[in-house]
């Protein structure tokens, strides 16, 4: 499945490209949505390379990516990945991003014969400023991480720790699509209705800020081609209505969704922001660090219409996730973000082409530019949790910092940083990028 | 608060609009987008008016709405409300709305001058085909009746029905938006992964049809003028963010949400399909049909940011709504629908105004275009009830209908209509239409 796009040997003419710590190298040509910082120009469609974007737009204005050049597919699909949203590329399906990264890999590489057209339509990555890059019709949220269930299942239910259809059902839930933002948000603690702790003899809700708020570490997953109302996708092709990959935080108010969330779900201690990395990174990208999906045998196997040899040969991905926090303090004395945790999403206990036939198997429809968040993605040990909920155990073991500060939960002011990337010894380091945000006061 | 357009004197000189018993006389005028039958002609805007429809669009073009003819602001409310979907109209505001219902009710009415210039703009309602009025953002289901939650509480958990946030917390959770559906819906019997009850000796999920399939009667709300993240709106100025009401049918499986739905809410039981009238009625028509929000005075009363002097003296709407059933065996034999149930609005226990509010106290934000779902809308007795599964007890007893068919759950070829009205002595009856939907066979 290797096409020449991944070959390890690739070189770039924008040298910034060749660097072997850089996340985005010439075999992982992500795409998002920018623009100059800024400036009120359009946003449009742009693919990572070293420490620069190419512009698509500007690219194809100067016939860089013309039928004659790259062939009628790579060219329809430049035309679309050119737009303020990627949706018409996203469902133009796994063939035109296939097609345009092949020509793309051709016009980057250090012998291409495109290099002074496409020149002059790089514009320098930490001179954009990004968009959120599909209009994002529905976002939905599972909870693939078992390590995460559990620990969270320890905390609140000990005696039960994980729900008896954990194993059976990949548990998904459906999110807010208008509070999903770009990397960079700053947001107001969110307000909500708070019940006290027992102890406090208190017996009622008062709507107060957040005291407990706390963020989530996620892949988020973009629908590329969907299906129709009523059409559900085969777990065989479950994948092809996959587009790529990005980081998500799902910024999380505990005390707010401890008390709202029976019996339909969380909702305000949700809903009120996501936040996204700017860089889609595509299957194709990954490619490489496709590893074996497994389950302990002692554990119930998946249903029909969630196993396939391909799941089992090549479901997971093998994908480094770190968060970090820099709080206000840290910042005002130049002390670097701290690494709060470590995971790797090749841990989820459930697949990426599993969620998809999963979220089809009653007819419901994706559509191209719905995002899927993988829940939050713990390890088994202790530093691999991914939220301070798990590493804080509920406020219970606040967390000393390197500085002396102490966090049980989030703070005004704390900014955190999650960090992906794909590396192994004699392959090409894939990375996602990262997505920050921070915390306002309240309001 | 009445205006002129809610005089019950009027008339007009379309004479079906002066029937008593029509749902669109001239002090309604809800809005709608549609095109003729059979054709492929573009959506648009329009109004309902008797039997036939004002097409906003041929209106406009034919100079109806000219600013010499009806001012600025309703010329440009004519504009926005031509188009496709409604959303910018949606979120023009309600003043918006008002200068253009003003306009369409000096054109309407018996003594208009306009006559012979929207005469050619009618379109019959019955040769009309309908889509979803508006691009549904995010849809969000509520769970307002106490009656419902208390029936569906007794059925699972008769020890404590009612959770405690329920009188504090206008319990709410994200629904689908791409599986939205006008009107009129034929969809598949949705399959998923259902446990066999336990005296069938199974112990382990199946992927099979939904054996447990139900409707649910609710009040469907469009947002108009949202607001932005991180800026909730204040209770005082909640229903100014509402543009009107429609019809809900939110289907669901209720077997397949039994097994999935811990912790995180319903999903896949109830996204595959939820249908919606095509007429969104504004609230300023049902200005006359505004009624008083009360709480038993020995329940807890809203907290500061629900509660406000306009809730309390009108945050209600006495609205009717029924439940109608035909089977494939009734419709075969021309047996007419058959009415399960009825129930009316304004019993719901949470307020509209109290929904926005709650929605949005936390910064999330609404935007125009999303639609609010009431929940289920149950009355305090047993033929009040807006699902089957309370009818039936959750199958335990089977509903008998007129025509010998018995009734646990729907049946394929079922046809579920539901209609709400409001009407009362000396005003003028003003009326939601109808939503139905067809159940297909499994795949």
């Amino acid at each position: 499945m290797l096409d020449q796009t991944h070959d390890p040997q690739l070189r770039s003419w924008i040298t910034s490209a060749n660097d072997p710590a850089t996340d985005y190298p010439i075999q992982n040509l992500p795409f998002a949505v920018f623009r100059r910082a800024g400036s009120r120009e359009a946003f449009r469609g742009g693919v990572a390379i070293g420490d620069q974007i190419l512009d698509l737009a500007a690219a194809r204005k100067a016939g860089a990516f013309s039928r004659a050049l790259v062939g009628p597919a790579a060219s329809r699909a430049a035309s679309a990945a050119s737009k303020p949203t990627l949706n018409d590329f996203m469902g133009a399906g796994r063939a035109a991003s296939v097609a345009l990264r092949r020509a793309l890999s051709l016009g980057l590489r250090s012998d291409s014969e495109s290099q002074s057209l496409l020149a002059p339509c790089l514009v320098a990555q930490n001179a954009a400023a990004y968009a959120v890059p599909a209009r994002i019709g529905d976002y939905t949220d599972f909870y693939t991480s078992i390590h995460h269930a559990l620990a969270v299942g320890r905390l609140f239910r000990p005696d039960h720790p994980l729900l008896p259809n954990y194993k059976w059902v990949p548990i998904g839930y459906h999110g807010r699509s208008s509070s999903i933002a770009i990397s960079g948000l700053e947001f107001a603690r969110p307000s909500g209705q708070i019940v006290a702790p027992a102890a406090s003899g208190a017996s009622t809700p008062v709507l107060g800020p957040s005291a407990r708020l706390d963020y989530e570490l996620e892949v988020g997953v973009y629908v590329g081609q969907g299906n129709e109302l009523g059409s559900p996708i085969p777990i065989a092709h479950a994948e092809d209505a996959v587009f790529g990959l990005c980081l998500l935080n799902d910024w999380s108010a505990r005390d707010i969704q401890a008390w709202e969330y029976q019996p339909l779900g969380p909702f305000l201690g949700k809903n009120f922001a996501t936040t996204v990395s700017p860089w889609i990174v595509t299957l194709e990208a990954l490619e490489p660090y496709r590893v074996p999906w497994t389950r302990p045998t002692e554990d119930p196997q998946p249903l029909a219409y969630l196993d396939s040899a391909d799941v089992r040969s090549r479901g997971a991905i093998d994908l480094n996730l770190e968060v970090w926090l820099q709080t206000q303090a840290m910042r005002r004395h130049g002390v670097a973000p701290y690494r709060l945790s470590h995971s790797n999403f090749r841990h989820a206990y459930w697949s990426i082409a599993q969620l998809v036939a999963h979220h089809s198997v009653n007819g419901c429809n994706l559509q191209s530019g719905d995002l899927l968040g993988s829940g939050t993605q713990s390890d088994s040990v202790p530093s691999g949790a991914g939220s301070m909920l798990e590493l804080s155990r509920n406020g219970a073991q606040p967390l000393r910092l390197p500085n002396g500060e102490t966090r049980s939960f989030l703070q005004d002011g704390d900014t955190v940083i999650m960090r992906g990337w794909c590396e192994r010894a004699g392959a090409v380091r894939i990375g996602l990028g990262e997505v920050s945000g921070q915390v306002g006061g309240s309001r």
